[in-house]
Formats: structure tokens, sequence, C-alpha cells
């Protein structure tokens, strides 16, 4: 593959950037990114080797990769198929994929995409986020791999497995659900955590020293960016509330047995928590 | 210092007898463990170098130390206060501090307690979970020290010192409130939430690949002991009560701003929340 764009340079874009870059997956990687200080930065940092517009992108890309916010990837996804060529192909990087599906699904072109998420983040963000061997040993869910290609679904597919990813395939659907459970939720639970902890510091006025009692890794993911996240709760809402119902219940089961002294009923739903260790392998 | 007697060989226990022998705090490490196998493995592992019984214990020790439970500490504390004799000191390091503050306030012997808590810990429990350095670099709180002597006040946070550990004073319920917020609640939110994904799962019939989407790190504190856990909730009841609503409440109202499609809002809250960066320091 000779040229790759990227659009969108931050936490994500910007690693793909360097990984393209790091595996000789191709010789030039290209980018666009609407924020001129983050292009400026993405050009600094070396996570691409040009900024390019659209136009130029099309032109001159084998592979255009939309690596932008959630909410803005399916109109994106449609300009682009309108007017790229049968040797081109699509990707994005996004964490919800049913809006993009459908969006995409009677499209003439539809064959060019590939629809993918990467199952990595950090909760930094930005182009300066950006880490060299992001991806590696991370699971990548390809959607609906039918609509795609035999030759796009080949190369990107060759791409992920180059970076070290076990690639999994699902529909739009059944990634939407699993990736509420495995990722949106914990992301809500730390954002309230910390609204929780903050709430708590304003009525004290007092500090909290939050080393080393379990708190940091729960809330690490409270330090993500809002500009993410909302849209990623909003496009996959209907699960994302469902999983919220489901944890808020816990959490109302749990509180209820501490209110109630219920020893033996904590313990027992503890040891059932604890069962997550076979999952987590 | 020449004997101490470590009275509970678990996480905590046990890696404090590695600490004292690793940074020649005492010439000899005894212990006391009503499990026999985790007595076997202790003595196998190094973490002491003898196992005694209680009245052994007191006959030898110039420090004992409670790492029990905190259940069980109150009583155990107002059983060896009992006996103590003026030139040995007894310390504890549970996680909640008010039961066993008020239990020994009128102790005759009570000079001779140090009440701490230092705050380390892993989801993992037993002897074999005992870890060398493990305390370094963290906080240890100790409550109520114008009631400890003089003597055994100095000789414990000399001890903490030489393990490399900030110490931080308190009132028992300075304590207890600061814990619900920095790791009780963290654990009640783990425990949730892996009972969140068990519950869905059972009704799937799907296994999730867990792996890279954040709930790895947010979920890992469900792995912990039931029966360390369950005292802890319970004696620090009201303030993890008083934490545990506030938290709901927080999830409530980004549910709720995620059903109305409450972008602003949301994006707001999370910036709220992104604050927790500074605290974090």
């Amino acid at each position: 593959m000779k040229t790759a764009t990227i659009i969108g340079l931050g936490l994500i874009g910007g690693s793909l950037g360097l990984s393209l870059k790091d595996n000789n997956l191709c010789e030039q990687v290209l980018g666009i990114e609407h924020s001129e200080k983050s292009a400026r930065r993405a050009l600094e940092l070396g996570l691409v080797d040009r900024i390019v517009t659209m136009d130029e992108a099309l032109e001159e890309s084998d592979l255009i990769v939309l690596a932008t916010p959630v909410d803005t990837i399916p109109t994106l996804a449609v300009k682009i198929l309108n007017r790229i060529r049968p040797n081109q192909i699509l990707m994005d990087m996004g964490s919800t994929k049913q809006e993009l599906c459908e969006m995409t699904a009677m499209h003439p072109n539809r064959g060019r995409l590939v629809a993918t998420h990467p199952m990595w983040g950090t909760e930094h963000s930005g182009p300066d986020a950006a880490e060299h061997g992001a991806f590696k040993g991370r699971t990548v869910v390809i959607c609906e791999r039918e609509l795609s290609n035999e030759d796009a679904l080949k190369a990107v597919e060759q791409i992920y497995s180059t970076l070290g990813m076990p690639i999994k395939y699902m529909s739009a659907e059944e990634q939407d659900l699993h990736c509420a459970y495995v990722s949106h939720i914990s992301h809500i639970t730390s954002f309230a955590l910390a609204l929780t902890v903050l709430e708590k510091e304003r009525e004290e006025e007092h500090i909290f020293d939050l080393a080393g009692g379990g708190f940091e890794s729960t809330v690490r993911l409270a330090k993500s960016r809002p500009q993410t996240w909302a849209p990623i709760f909003l496009e996959n809402k209907y699960n994302v509330l469902d999983v919220l119902r489901e944890h808020i219940h816990q959490l109302q089961i749990l509180r209820r047995m501490i209110e109630r002294d219920d020893r033996e009923g904590l313990t027992e739903a503890m040891q059932r928590a604890n069962t997550i260790r076979n999952i987590l392998k």
C-alpha cells in the first residue's frame, strides 16, 4: 500500500499513524485535522507526513481512515463513499457501529467500507496522547464483513494482523451491545465516581489524598475527553441506558444489604462478582 | 526492636512480614494465623519465621500487629490490651477505625495501641498475595495519635517511615469518612459492575471479550475478597451509605441526560469530572 490518509489526528488516529509507519504498512501517511493546532502538533510528533485537504486525500490515497468522534463518522463515510474510486478503501475506527452501518447500508459503494473498532484507548486525548505500539495484542472488531468487498476486507485484516491484533467479527448490533458492557458503562461509572467525590469535596472543603485505596484505578477513565464520549453515549443510547439501569439496580441491591447488615447476602453477592475472574481470563 | 508478631497472615499482614524483614526492622517476625493452610504457606513463603500462640506472642513480642478482618480487630485489641506489658506495643492495620477507637477509648492501656491504616492493597488475598516493597510511597493514616503513648507512637512512625510511607494524622471519624470516598465506594462500584456484566452474560449466553475497553481497570477490584470487604462496608456503614447515595444520584443524573439527548449537559458534567485530574495530582 502506498498512501494512507487518516482523518482525525487524536489519540486513535495519531496512534494509527505511528503504527502504520512503524510497521512499514505504507509509504506515506497523510492527515486531515480540522484543528490547526492539532494538525501542527501531529506533524511535529511525526504522526503523519503531511496535512492534506479532502480533495487531495481522495486523489492520492489507497486507504482513508476515519478516526473522528463517532457522531461525525456516518456523514463523513457517506460523503467519501460518494466519491471513492473502486481501488480505494475506506475504514473507520469508531466505538459504535449501528448508525454508520445503517447510513451506508444501501450505498452503491458500501463494499469499499470496512467498519472496524480496535479495542484500545487511554484516558488521554489529542495528538500528544498517540502511542507507539498502541494496538498490539488488543482485539479489533470488524462489523458486517459480508458487506465489504473481499479485497478491502483482506487489506484491512492484513493491517490489523500486522499490528498484532486478534480479529472478531460481529454484527453492528452485537458490537454496540458488547461495547456498552465492556467499555461505555465503565466510563460512565468513572465519570459518576469522580463527580461523587468532587461533590463531597466541595461540601467538606477538604482535599482528599486519593492514592492507594483503589480509587485511582476506578476513576482513571473520568479523565477521558467529553467530546469523544458524549457522542458515544448518545449514539449507543439504548444499550447504554439498558446497562446503566442494570448497574444502578445492582448498586441498590448492595445498598439495601448494607443498610440491613445483611452480611451473608453481601458476601454471597461479592463471591458471585469474584467469578468475573473467569471472564477476565 | 527484637520481636514482632503479626496476627493475620494474608495480603496485608504477609506483606508487612516481608517488609519488616527486608528492612531489618526486627530480629524475628512471628505469626498467628487461624487457617492452618495459610499458616503453613506463610512459613513456606518466608513471610514470618515462626507460627506462635497468643500466649507466646504476648510473652515474646515487642510489637504485636493486628492484620485481620476489621470486624475482629476491636475485640482482639481489647483482649490484647488487657494483658499487654508497659514496654509492648499494639498496632492495627485495619481499613476502618471508629469502632476500634470507641472500644478502646477508656481502656487503661489505650496508650500502648497505635491505630493505623496503611493505604495499600491489591485485589488479591491470602499469604500468596503478599508482596515485597508493598507499602512503599503509599500514605499511612494514624488515628488519634494523642491517645497513644509517645514511645509507642514513635516506634510505629519509625517503622512506617523506614518503609517509605508519608504519615497523615486524623481522627477516627475523618479517616472512616475519607476511606468511604477514596476506597470503599470504588470497591462497591467494581463489585456492582461485575454483577451487571455477569447478569447480562447469563441472559445472552454470550462470552464477552473484555480486554481493552476500560472494563478491566474499573472491575479489577471486584476480584477482592468478600471476607475482607463485607466487614469493612458494615463497620463503615453510615459513611458508605452516604457516599453510595450520592454516587447513585450522579449516575441517575447522567442517565437522564442520555435519555434526553442532552449533549451539552453531558459534556459539561464530564468536563467537571475531568477536574479530578487536579486532585489525583
